[in-house]
Formats: structure tokens, sequence, C-alpha cells
């Protein structure tokens, strides 16, 4: 087996898997673990195993023997034949990550990202975040029984504190320009021997990447043309490109699918950078959407993002508010109910079918956490119940 | 193959599973189907496949073609050992049904509830629920494109009523007596051609038996000793039995787990008539619990759960709210964030274990739906963040 390093996704710049940087030390861009371009399927992984049992070969880095599986990604991959037919699509797929342990794709990401901590020696871990990805490290965290940090903004709300709390960990709520935390808190993890698994770090990536693999043996190798990915930091983008990269270059696959980063157009610096050509991002400024999930306005792999997009012949795309809303109502009347974040790919593939998404395609899009993170963005559906008397049902029925 | 049949679960009275009764026309008793007493795992089952498909001898009577599939079931088992060191027992499991499309149990029994629906002619369900029923069938009555009834509770607040509605069916809020619709509903649907799904109907008891199908495999065949479960209508604890039974009966698994029935000390009719020697329950009157997810005062299946225990040597068993709470704290420090009823199972344990429940034994815990069901339960917890200046981050870690 070659030996997996670490580089850097902008200048190739090489380190060992062992040395632990934020970011490359020469360009400041993210780092990456290298593609793992051989390997198969392990078919004989059963029932029980996690899923970098069954894709072994594509986790060569990672120990085994540590089981903090809570029973993470292997989720749905569900056809939605009727938004298929409607738009004239040949097939369109949801991937329903809101099928995990803490009901986000994020647990894939934290699994591994604990793991190599703890192969690491690390005891401590910790991440920044106000929503999805603080659940699920607090989870994971509580489920290795180590002692983890979770940097939540200083306004933050006790009842969106609860569900992270419930865990265990020590929730910090840190006043100042929460902004800065994403690599502040890489540097104090250096200094203080924390292991922060923040939103784009080599190991999230690596764990997204099993998104890509599932959906692979999900449809049975016919891999779609489009996948949609709402897109906040870029880690989750990068994962799953990274999957089926790795699933091409192994021949596992024999073509790539387009990724299609989404965003909110209140929170569109990607998408912005691309439709004007750019190849870095530039802060967005104040933000506007109802999908805080992917309300990044400055995503520390933005310009990675736009390089894959380049590598691949990728699109980015942005949509309002309302498309978001009306896309999550349709995805849950076709049976599941995501956060507006979820919603953005269905959103966006009515943007671009007929246009950028010629009829015909197969499209895979990722819903990437559940409604019941985020009820408060009912309000904006008119959703109505009828008040009847009991002695009336027969008449009204 | 033996002729699948309708019988009472107290009578034995006999009808074809074609004919639709609500209960048995001779005691009024829940109906079953007859126990399949013979067959195999299905190993050729792909990733893909519904768990009707992996276990399709035991559901010989649903027709496969008719996938209305979630990617429900197939839920994690995970191992506590934190647990069974601190109890003295061989191993603790949780079954986490919180990992399910609409994240409950509830899923298994309307897949299969309305897949046999649909076979039987049916273009309109319905059920009476307030919680995780109310939602599943939502999902699956979307799912499969019929016209769905969800009656609620007339004061129900619009808080709850959203996540229901999301999905899109027609939902009623029906002021009177709400604990009489649970038979007048059957009966509303036998005339108006609506199938009720409700509770512990024959088809919702078969959905939740693939609980204890998964739970052998899951534990390679060395079935636990006890298996502990939340109780409230009745139906998925005989779902979960009726499991074990049929793969006993098979020889798949060559011993039974003595079911326990774990109910919430402020709704206890089952528990109340166990402790007293009776075999029948009564209703309980006004309800005190947390846990409205098992606030049934009288169940429909109640007596069947009683019959079940003296059969199967099972013991029933309440927990005070307070137990409740302590306990839906343990799991989240384990990485399982349940509903306050999902946390029953660990709460009970805790009074049986040295007891009832020997040490050195294997339990399996059921974890029927999950905490964000229910947030304004995290208010009974103590659960502060810490607020801290970004400046003061260093010195504080």
């Amino acid at each position: 087996m070659k030996e997996i390093k670490q580089s850097c996704t902008n200048c190739n710049h090489t380190t060992k898997l062992s040395e632990c940087y934020p970011r490359c030390p020469i360009c400041n861009e993210p780092l990456t673990i290298s593609l793992i371009n051989s390997g198969s399927i392990n078919y004989n992984a059963s029932l029980v195993d996690p899923f970098w049992v069954r894709y072994r070969d594509f986790y060569p880095y990672l120990d085994n023997s540590i089981n903090i599986s809570l029973g993470e990604g292997n989720t749905p991959l569900v056809a939605l034949d009727r938004v298929s037919s409607n738009l004239e699509l040949r097939s369109v797929f949801v991937k329903n990550e809101t099928i995990n342990p803490t009901w986000s794709f994020k647990d894939r990401g934290s699994v591994i990202g604990i793991i190599n901590a703890i192969q690491n020696g690390f005891d401590k871990i910790g991440t920044v975040s106000t929503g999805n990805m603080a659940a699920s490290m607090a989870a994971y965290g509580a489920r290795a029984n180590l002692q983890t940090y979770i940097f939540v903004k200083g306004d933050m709300l006790q009842e969106k504190v609860n569900p992270i709390a419930i865990y265990g960990p020590k929730v910090l709520q840190v006043k100042g320009d929460y902004s800065v935390l994403y690599e502040q808190s890489l540097q104090i993890g250096q200094r203080k021997e924390i292991a922060f698994i923040n939103s784009d770090v080599p190991m999230r990536v690596e764990g997204s990447k099993s998104i890509a693999y599932e959906i692979c043996e999900q449809t049975n190798f016919d891999v779609p043309d489009y996948v949609i990915i709402p897109t906040s930091a870029g880690g989750n983008f990068r994962g799953i490109v990274k999957g089926f990269a790795e699933f091409y270059e192994a021949g596992i696959i024999d073509k790539m699918p387009k990724p299609v980063c989404a965003q909110s157009l209140g929170c569109a610096p990607i998408t912005k950078a691309y439709l004007s050509g750019s190849n870095t991002i530039e802060h967005f400024g104040a933000t506007d959407t109802i999908a805080p999930a992917i309300g990044n306005p400055n995503p520390p792999s933005g310009n990675e993002v736009l390089r894959l997009l380049e590598k691949y012949m990728g699109i980015a795309v942005s949509v309002t508010n309302d498309e978001i809303i009306k896309a999550q109502k349709e995805l849950a009347e076709n049976g599941i109910f995501s956060q507006p974040a979820g919603a953005v790919p269905l959103a966006a593939l009515y943007k671009l079918v007929g246009d950028k998404i010629p009829h015909d395609s197969s499209v895979a899009l990722i819903a990437t956490g559940g409604g019941l993170k985020d009820t408060s963005a009912l309000n904006y559906h008119s959703l109505e119940a009828e008040t009847i008397n009991i002695t009336e049902l027969v008449d009204k029925l």
C-alpha cells in the first residue's frame, strides 16, 4: 500500500498524516488525505459492521479496533418517481441523511474524526458549531467517553443549547467575533491538545466520502449524472466528490457524476464566485437565509469547492428562501421531512432542469438533516388542521 | 404453505385475512395474524431491499411489488458497555428505533399496514394519534400517494400539528371524547372504506415483529435474556414478542427472551393489573406522565400483553417521571438521545437489576422514538452552557 499522506488541496504541499496542521502551512488552504485510488468493497462485512469496515480499503489509516459506532451511515436512497416524471428526468433519488444517529450527515465525519483523534492519543475533542455538527460531536464524544468542548454563539437560545447539552459536553457560549473561532479553535486545539474536528478538516471529509460509496452501491454502480449537495463550509461537498473520485479511480464505477454546489441566495459566496468566473471566494457579508445549516458567509473550503467544480465540470447555483420552503414541502409530500438546508438540492434541481441539467438525466439530491432540527421553519408554511366535532365525523369523511 | 389467517388473541375465533374486522366479533379482543412457524432469513437480500424482503418467509401474505419503503428498519443495536459494567450485567443493548424515516418504530407498522391496505384495494388510510404514529402515517401516506386522515385531539397546539401536517395529510382536530375515537375510527373506516391503521391492528404488530428479527441477527442469534419494551397500546410489545416467537418456532433461535412491559407510573394500567394478579386491565383514569408517547390509559391490547407476559414468563414494571428523566440523560451520555418514552426501558432496568433481572444477564432496551420529538422534556434537565469571552478561551481550556 502506498503511504497515505496529507496534502494541501491547493499547492500540494505534503505532510505526514501524524503531523497535525489545521491548514496548509504554506498557503493556508485546506488539507486533504491522499486520494485512495485502488481497492474494492468488502462484501463480507456484516449487518453490524460500520461503514468503514465495509469500505476498509478506502480507510486504510483507520484502527478498526476502536468501535465508537452508533450505527451512522447506511442511509436510504429513495427514488422520487413522481418528481422525476414531472420534471422529465430519468430518475431523482434522495440520499436521506436525516436517518442518522443525530439525524444529520455530520455523524459520518464525527465518528471518523474522533476515531482518528483517539488513535493519535487525544482524550479531548471539540468543535465550533451552532447546529448539526454540535449535536453530532456531543453525541460521539459521549459515546467515546471523551471530554468534549462545543463552542456556540454567545447569544444562542437555551432551547437550541438543550439538544446539544443533553449529551453532556462542555458547551461554551462564546462572546465576541464568532467568525474567527473556526481558525482560532484549531490553533487553540494544537496548544491545548484538543482535537478540533471542524466542518472541513480532512477526517470529516473522509467521513462524508462514504455517502458517495453508498450511492454507488445503491444504484448498482449506475451512478447518477448529477449529485446536488447543499454547501456551506464545503467539507461535505469535498467528501462526496472524493468518494466518487476514489471509486472511479479504483475502477468500481465507470463515470464521475457532475457535482452541483447548491447554496441559499442569501448566503452564496461560492456560487457568487463561480458565476463571476473567479477562482477565490470572498466573504459574503451579511446573510439572509432560512437555512442556517448552510449559512457560512466565509466557507473555509470555498476555494477548493471552486477547484473541484472546475475539475469535474460541476455547477454552482443558488435558490431563494421561497424556493427552499416550496421544496421542503414537496420533499415532505414524498415522505421525507428535512430541515430547510436539506431541501435546497430539490429547489436547485427545479432551477437547473431543462437547462444545465438536461431532461432524461439521473440526479441524486443530498438531504442533509432532519426537519425536527428546525421546527421554526414550519411557520413559513400554511399548515392547517380542520377542527371537527366527533359527532360530525362520519358525515365529513 | 399453510393458509395465513387472522384470529383472536383471546378466543382464537378465526377469520380470513381478507375479512376486515377491527376487533374479534365474538369477544372484542384484538386480532392477530397466524404465528408463522417456519422459514429462514433471505441472505440474498441486498442493501436496498426493505426488511420484508429480507424476512420474506415471515411476510408471505405481502405483495413485494408494492414498494413504498422509505428505508425504515435495519436500525442499530448499540452495546452500552459502561452501563452493563456498572450494573454487573453481561450486556446491555439499545435497539435504536430513533433512526427511522420519521424517527420512531412506528414506521415499521405503518409501511406494512399501508402495503396491506393497498393490496386490499384501499386508496384512503387513516389513524388516531397525536404523536409518533400520526407523523409516521402522514409520511407513508404521502409516499404512497394516498388520501390520509389523521385524527388528533381537539386542543392540540399548532406547533405539534406542524410536523404532521407538513407531509400533506388531512389533519382533523376532533372535539369530544378522544378516548372513544380508537374504536370509532375502525368502525367508520369499515363504512367509509378508509383503512385505519391504529396502534395495535394486526398489520402494525406485523411491522413491529421485524425489530425482534433484527435483534436476533445483530446478536448473532445469541438473543438477550430480557427485552424491555416501553408499552402503551400494546402493539409494539405484541409485535416484538411475536417476532421472537416466530424465529424460535422456526428454529432460528434456541431460546425465547423474557419480555418486560415497561410503563410510566403515572399511566400503568398493564403493570397495575399484572401486579394485582388480574388477567384484565382496567381504565387507568387520569394520567400523569412526562412520556406522553406511552400515555394510553386504556390500552386496546392490554389484556393480550398480560397473556403474553404469562406465556413467556415476562415482567411488568413501572417507573417514575424522575427515573425516566435520569435514564434519558444517561442514554444521551452514551450517545443516544431518545424521547422520554424511549428511556423508560433503561429506568426499568435499574429497578429490576439484581432482583427480577439477575446479574450477568443480557438485556435489550427498545428506544422507541427520537428526542427531538419532545424537546419540552429537556426543561426537566439542568442543562447549562457556560458563557465565556473569546479572549479568555485559551485560559479556560
